[in-house]
């Protein structure tokens, strides 16, 4: 199934493109890989769909991302797969295929940073920038057993990336630890500096939205997060439901595709997937009275979510409510929105996420994630390396 | 553009298949093309989608139209593109181009029959099968300067041939001249002996609704039809209007589409343009009360057809509203539609449909066609050969 010069499916197709560092720094002797949603000068951009690279012209300069990495000293080795134009949570491509989790061959990968996160999980690259506008980093952090960071939106200059929805579009990175997850953020991010968590919150509505397995498999790494930052405190975090939280995001988020998208569609009719060309469509089909609704909610949510955050706190829940699906099962659109539930949390409010990675019992990935304020993207990545270091 | 073996872009990619006659007759000394909706052994079906191709067993039989052909003594030279699953009025396919129009190559072949009209237009064969739902056969014949024939609903068999909407499909065919297509109607056509036409009538909503220059350009070849029938009489087809038939046509056609191809996409998720799964899914999301309504529309247009045609009468109305579109230009939804609206006399009710070949002043290909009644296939393909030998 994987080449020899692709191991786990995790390269675009085609002669392999890297690019040698442009300066020194702290990433000097390192390597990382690049989702091809992103732009790096003289490779083609290909977005996972090959009517997207033959309608757009290779990038002449590097996304600011990647420039700042090379300029730091590491090496880019290779661009990687992703669910065409980010439309997707679980590795899928129809054009391209489905990398292989290393964690679990048997199980998707997750997406739609799929190849970047199964190039690190592979050990192919030190570390490997993704984007996540509903979970794309956050889902295949969780399913590959990684450390993965979606950072405050807006925290990480997003020029020089295929924008699916810009309100809710970043760019983040997979590592295999998590000083590695953080020396990266030393880079890319200009936020604060760490401060102390103030106190531990553990989402238990997300925990129970979870299927049984995942709470019980993440007691463990829980109450280790809870020796770094302090005895935790159960909070529901969205008291509408938060089916009624992921309902808004999805609006917002795939009327915004639809609507930034609507132009080259018309104009290329490019080839799709069936369910991607759907859900397109819906997003062109919601009513104004609809995303009026949604972004009255999303309204709401952000204020509940500065109400819990503000002070200093951090939140606990499991990143995807279940662990990597078979391939060979068909995943509902019931169990794909369940996944969205969860991340629509910090998605809805623009919020940093990082994934921490822990085993089941039969040693599938599980992930716990920790949810901080706007800005405090250092300290999610100083506490994720703590619990790592406490672990040791 | 074109390959040495694939002239004008008429057959699908790959070795070129062919299968010797199984018999002596009329045929014998011929070729033919076929659309590859259709079936012939040992060669994949690939209906215009790879991964239609890719989900289907390659066919142990030949569809029984192709094994008439064989066993009356002509010889299959290839299987010819199409749009895909049939699902286009153009010649476009965005995962494997479109062929060039021998007779215009600035211009659109028409579909979904493409390769097949163009395999007849540019001399490759002697005569192609082709299929037609709602305009295939029709609208590549009109643009490409051929005879082309839609028989009466179920006068040809259908087996082994991919359906779109089995309540509309037909398998035609087209050829270079009338004896040819005549021909070929003995072969395939179970229906009646032709009989001597009753009276002319001419589709004046039909010829209103085609722009000026049609009408115009069609003017000569209506009078030597009338030379061949009697005197023309004037008649308005669809007292309702053109568009509430092409409607009703499009509701009932489209939903059936949909619900013939759900289970293949939702099973296969298949690369489709986005068009493509446009239209499949507004036929899904027709209503119980649209298609009611289309239900009732469709009764009267076929009750009006037999009112026109039932006692002999032949209608003659333009094929296309317009000539061949050239390919550089982006055809609007009015525009297709338009199309359709002159196709959707035919189809809704069934009947049997020839376009008679003509040239606009400038040399590009302009269609005439004539309906009659169910069954009176063999008369229009009579029809047409006194047209053209009045001609000569």
């Amino acid at each position: 199934m994987h080449s020899q010069d692709n191991p786990f499916e995790a390269f675009v197709d085609g002669p392999r493109s890297t690019v040698s560092p442009t300066g020194k720094g702290p990433l000097s002797g390192l390597t990382f890989a690049v989702k091809d949603l992103i732009d790096v000068a003289g490779v083609p951009t290909g977005g996972g769909n090959p009517d997207w690279e033959r309608t757009h012209p290779v990038p002449d300069r590097h996304a600011p991302s990647v420039a700042r990495l090379l300029a730091n000293g590491a090496e880019m080795i290779g661009k990687t797969r992703t669910d065409e134009i980010s439309l997707g949570i679980l590795g899928e491509n129809v054009h391209y295929g489905m990398p292989v989790n290393p964690a679990s061959p048997e199980r998707v990968p997750g997406g739609s940073s799929s190849g970047s996160a199964v190039a690190v999980a592979a050990g192919l690259a030190d570390f490997a920038l993704g984007t996540d506008t509903g979970g794309s980093v956050r889902v295949p952090s969780s399913f590959c057993g990684l450390f993965g960071i979606r950072p405050s939106h807006g925290s990480v200059d997003f020029t020089g990336v295929v924008a699916q929805a810009l309100d809710y579009d970043t760019v983040g990175w997979f590592a295999r630890d998590a000083a590695m997850l953080e020396t990266v953020g030393t880079i890319l991010l200009d936020t604060d500096e760490p401060h102390h968590p103030v106190q531990l919150l553990v989402a238990e509505d997300a925990f129970r939205f979870a299927d049984d397995d995942i709470a019980s498999a993440l007691a463990e790494p829980l109450s280790r997060l809870a020796a770094v930052i302090g005895s935790p405190r159960n909070v529901t975090v969205a008291s509408q439901g938060l089916s009624v939280w992921q309902g808004a995001q999805r609006v917002l988020q795939s009327s915004q595709a639809a609507r930034h998208l609507g132009p080259w569609l018309a104009e290329t009719n490019p080839r799709l997937a069936f369910t991607v060309a759907r859900a397109l469509l819906r997003g062109q089909a919601y009513t104004d009275e609809e995303r009026g609704r949604a972004a009255l909610m999303k309204r709401e949510a952000n204020q509940r979510m500065h109400n819990l955050l503000a002070d200093g706190s951090i939140l606990a829940l499991p990143t995807t409510p279940f662990v990597a699906p078979l391939r060979t099962e068909a995943v509902s659109g019931y169990d794909r929105d369940r996944i969205s539930c969860l991340t629509s949390i910090a998605g809805l409010s623009g919020l940093p996420q990082v994934n921490l990675p822990w085993r089941r019992s039969d040693g599938v990935p599980v992930g716990l994630s920790i949810v901080g304020a706007r800005g405090s993207d250092r300290t999610l990545l100083a506490i994720a390396r703590k619990w790592e270091e406490a672990g040791r």
